[in-house]
């Protein structure tokens, strides 16, 4: 049997995936996680189904030599990508249907927009997972590429960022949406600009709250109290870079943080 | 001896590389060529060196199979983390220099701007090479991550896209440059939008040109007469999408082209 002291294993192409393990860090303290962020190849929703899942893979086969009691995939596009909910014997959680149950919750009028990376959007994962759990409403779905580059240029609160919204998201407005996906671990850094544009009236979701509600049914986490937990972040290119944004995205949870990077491709070939 | 019909080898992160390849097949219609496209890693810019320059040994790698008599790294910032000029005992040409000669003949005030991603900007590649030839003037450089999204968005003549360059560009417009160094491949798509931002006193310098010239030089490149040359143009991902966009900017050469795509990472198990 497993023991509950074992990581549980996350990754993202980048730092996005870190708003996500937030979250987790902050309603499991005990647990402790192993995160993968892969840097040297992001991005990810830019690329094609085959060469997502090739690194959605390898990713896994990565973290399953900590002894993963679970696998979370906190990446959208990476989530399209893998259809199986194991890999290496252990479950594997994604940001997809968490997100999606979050909408149902929400909707008032049954108009939900969803926006996400070409990958992500392309996919249609958001429509069948909302039409798998019964949903009968209208979607409204836009890919967003420029909103990564955005986010990574600090440009959160900008003329060009509001320009760009407009463009993206006017369609799904004038259709009257009341609920919008943010189908990205990027969008939440968003939140305030996309707040503006749409006002109070339309919900912003996204699925950390609902992802922390599956995996405590899951029973594949630590919620014992217990010592806190530890976090090891690996990356595959600019630690430093990461370790500065992470400190700040990170701050106030309880967890020990422990920096490494994976020097150099192939992937991982480097020194572990 | 290698023989003159042997084709030149020709790499870039993505399709940026096809407006160097394109200015080149024009110029020599008889040479063949090998381009590679490494999609499944793009973009090479917001990379670390040590990334930057190991995707670059494995790209002249992959070449080399090709007996190539030369090599261009069609790419700024692949070729800041290359200082060799020769890889697999054949002659490796870079775009870095050319765009500082072509700099050097236009600029009449001394004052020169480069512009590129955070790779080459942070390198200072070509404040160095422009005081390697003898510049004594001053330079002001900036690194404009976001021009390579707008250029794949296609938002080239937008309102979104005048905000951002008047952001990136205003001091060095203000310090009253009289020549730009369009210091990344994808830039010289945005030729119009930064030429109505400076107006007709600035020149705006890309490699293509002086590139040119430094491989008629080498003797490395089939210019007699000849049978049209042939292209073969791999990418590691999204071979459709490269060919839609290839057959648009080659549009008019007379060599005849056929694509490849090198199926899944690691890089180059594939089938070749």
């Amino acid at each position: 049997m497993t023991s509950l002291t074992a990581p549980i294993g996350v990754f993202d192409s980048g730092v996005g995936g870190l708003t996500v393990l937030k979250h987790l860090c902050q309603t499991f303290p005990a647990q402790s996680w192993i995160y993968l962020g892969d840097t040297a190849r992001l991005p990810y929703g830019t690329k094609s189904g085959i060469t997502i899942h090739a690194y959605t893979e390898e990713n896994l086969t990565f973290l399953s030599q900590f002894n993963c009691q679970a696998f979370i995939i906190a990446c959208n596009s990476a989530s399209t990508q893998f259809p199986s909910d194991f890999h290496s014997g252990r479950p594997v959680f994604k940001v997809i249907k968490p997100g999606a149950i979050q909408a149902l919750q929400e909707t008032r009028n049954g108009k939900i927009g969803i926006i996400g990376t070409k990958a992500t959007i392309s996919s249609r994962v958001y429509e069948n997972e909302l039409h798998r759990l019964g949903f009968s409403g209208e979607t409204f779905s836009q890919a967003c590429p420029l909103f990564v580059p955005l986010v990574e240029e600090g440009l959160l609160h900008d003329a060009a960022t509001d320009l760009i919204i407009d463009r993206y998201l006017r369609p799904m407005k004038e259709a009257g949406i009341d609920t919008l996906i943010l189908g990205c671990t990027h969008y939440p850094l968003l939140y305030q600009a996309l707040n503006r544009y749409f006002g109070p009236s339309v919900k912003l979701v996204s699925s950390e709250f609902q992802l922390s509600q599956s995996l405590a049914h899951s029973h594949c986490v630590q919620t014992e109290p217990h010592t806190p937990g530890h976090i090891t972040l690996y990356t595959t290119d600019r630690v430093e870079f990461v370790k500065d944004i992470a400190e700040r995205i990170l701050l106030g949870i309880t967890q020990t943080i422990e920096y490494r990077n994976i020097s150099g491709p192939p992937l991982y070939e480097g020194s572990l």
